[in-house]
């Protein structure tokens, strides 16, 4: 599988904000982030950084 | 392995930028591409979207 974990910088603090992550798109202003299991969570970030082989997605927060 | 293409959108279409991504980062105002061969490309982008079950990053270019 390809999943990844989704941590978001909050504060200057990387948070786990959700696991399995499948899906991240654009929704309005927002991030939609979408899990294996259809768990959603919906952030006001952007993406910053991707890395595939430890699965591992960065995002930060936006004003 | 868990790679995935990255495409960016100009002109209103999809480009394939860059196969087999291992690592997307920020290199000052743009962004950084790695595959697993070690081939790096720099763009003046922002990461939109993922689709990791379908192998896809989807980048926009930035001004």
């Amino acid at each position: 599988m390809c999943e990844a974990a989704a941590y978001i910088i909050r504060n200057g603090q990387e948070e786990l904000l959700l696991e399995d992550v499948d899906l991240i798109e654009p929704e309005g202003d927002h991030l939609r982030l979408v899990s294996i299991f259809g768990e959603q969570k919906i952030v006001k970030a952007a993406i910053q950084s991707l890395n595939l082989v430890n699965h591992k997605v960065i995002l930060v927060e936006t004003k």
